[in-house]
């Protein structure tokens, strides 16, 4: 029987480990992907500590040092997860079967990968994820956005901010981001909106150079860009919270109030499962400590000492 | 004019700094202490990332990080904030007056020390100020915890997952914690209170040896210890938040909600200043990100990209 089992083994899942087992808590981390997302990222430079570091070589040190402090961590993935007369049941696609009393949901989020071909290949050169983290790459260059929503608009109203021109490369009609932010881009210079366009190929020789387009633009179906910030949305890996019956908002998010608390008793939640503020791994860190206090807390039935 | 004048240089400080500057944001930092509380601590062992490492040196990388990010970073302290035409106004000991658009306050938390003989002395030899930081150091070992408040319980509580004696030394007649607190550190065999003694001198060599009471205490004014935590409590630096009439709750810490907006619109605080669920580096570096995300959405109108 352990004290807590933490799901998800990135930013919020490791440090949560670490605090936990900080607090003699019998930890286990069950990870699907070690690292998590922040894997993909070839180069951090916005994780305060590190000027610069691949993500995987900052989850293995995250990784080591939740193992050193006494946290079991098991790469595995959660099938179930239920509530039986206050212990928490877990159940694994590799058959194992864990107990705890309590339980850090902390599965983070899933991108939507660009399908096309070259989508994948290019990924770490020149395909990014994360306009916030990789953006200030590409001062004076040119970059295309893919995809029509918030989050897309948000990272070319960013991305104008660096590169010279900014594509945005929409499938629909019109895109579906807020109007406010709609006219902003549009009245953006940098910006160029393509919508009704697919992407049909990611070209380059070591990094990407151009996309291809099912539809001539501008007399083109070639359009040459220096890097690519895929923004189809994410989609928050949540179906263990709503197993457990916590509140779970229409974005997928898992429902958290400030003390990372869900609204099942005993199950806590933090990163970019829940409805967090911002998805960084700083951000996510840090609700990885407050929700293995709150565990500490409900756990041992003491407050926690910094509260 | 800058786009944001942070004001404090600890965790939540420099990860404003890490964030506004990758916004492109025109970014200053004004340190009183550059680095903050913890380089008081010789030995980090939970900041994600680092499995040990000094407080200074850890600092000294966020300093670097956001320098070399191109934030603008002085030692010196403020003594005036106002806002004037939704210019911010800042003025410093060393005469300086800066300009911003907005301001982000990480001006952290001031502990109180311990006054007598030996207390400053064996900072870093013996003498801690917090148990989640380093009570795992003293495992199987006898410790005193000074003070009589919910945290100096907390702390006692915490540490006796770890030692095999805490002492709590409190000179009032009673504890000041909640009834629940007091009930378990009562219950707990490990602990015990000694109400109504004053610490008159904390001794060793080279480390914490014993600490004198102004009273005996079963037949002896000596207290044999291996390790003091000094929990006599701490005072947000709100001062300027009170200046600029942003809310202040009866703590002292200034009031933020999850998106680290205070009251005050173009003003935004992170870190120990504020009413955070959890005193510690990596939540208010998290905070500082959020900060410097409210901050970048309303300097430039922009909606942050990953909200």
């Amino acid at each position: 029987m352990y004290d807590v089992i933490i799901i998800g083994a990135g930013f919020a899942g490791y440090t949560a480990a670490i605090y936990a087992a900080r607090y003699n808590l019998k930890t286990l981390v069950i990870g699907k992907e070690l690292g998590g997302m922040i894997t993909e990222s070839s180069e951090v430079w916005n994780y305060p500590g590190f000027q610069k570091i691949s993500g995987i070589e900052l989850m293995s040190k995250f990784l080591e040092q939740a193992k050193s402090l006494g946290a079991e961590i098991v790469a595995d993935d959660v099938l179930k997860a239920s509530k039986d007369n206050d212990v928490f049941k877990i159940e694994t696609r590799q058959d194992k079967k864990y107990e705890a009393k309590s339980l850090i949901l902390a599965m983070g989020n899933k991108r939507r990968k660009l399908e096309a071909p070259g989508g994948l290949e290019f990924e770490s050169k020149g395909i990014h994820y994360c306009a916030t983290c990789d953006g200030a790459f590409y001062r004076n260059k040119t970059v295309a956005v893919i995809g029509g929503s918030n989050s897309a608009a948000h990272a070319a109203e960013l991305l104008s901010r660096f590169a010279k021109k900014v594509y945005v490369v929409y499938r629909g009609a019109a895109l579906r981001c807020e109007p406010v932010t709609h006219d902003k881009i549009k009245a953006d210079n940098k910006i160029e909106i393509l919508c009704g366009y697919n992407v049909r190929e990611v070209k380059g020789s070591q990094f990407v150079e151009k996309i291809m387009l099912d539809l001539p633009y501008k007399g083109s179906v070639e359009l040459d860009v220096d890097g690519i910030f895929v923004e189809l949305g994410g989609i928050p890996n949540s179906v263990l919270a709503k197993e457990l019956e916590a509140e779970v908002n229409q974005n997928n998010e898992i429902v958290v109030n400030a003390n990372c608390e869900t609204s099942i008793k005993g199950v806590y939640a933090a990163g970019d499962v829940t409805n967090t503020p911002m998805r960084q791994g700083i951000v996510a860190a840090g609700q990885g400590a407050i929700a293995a206090g709150s565990a500490y807390k409900f756990v041992t039935g003491k407050s926690s000492p910094w509260s």
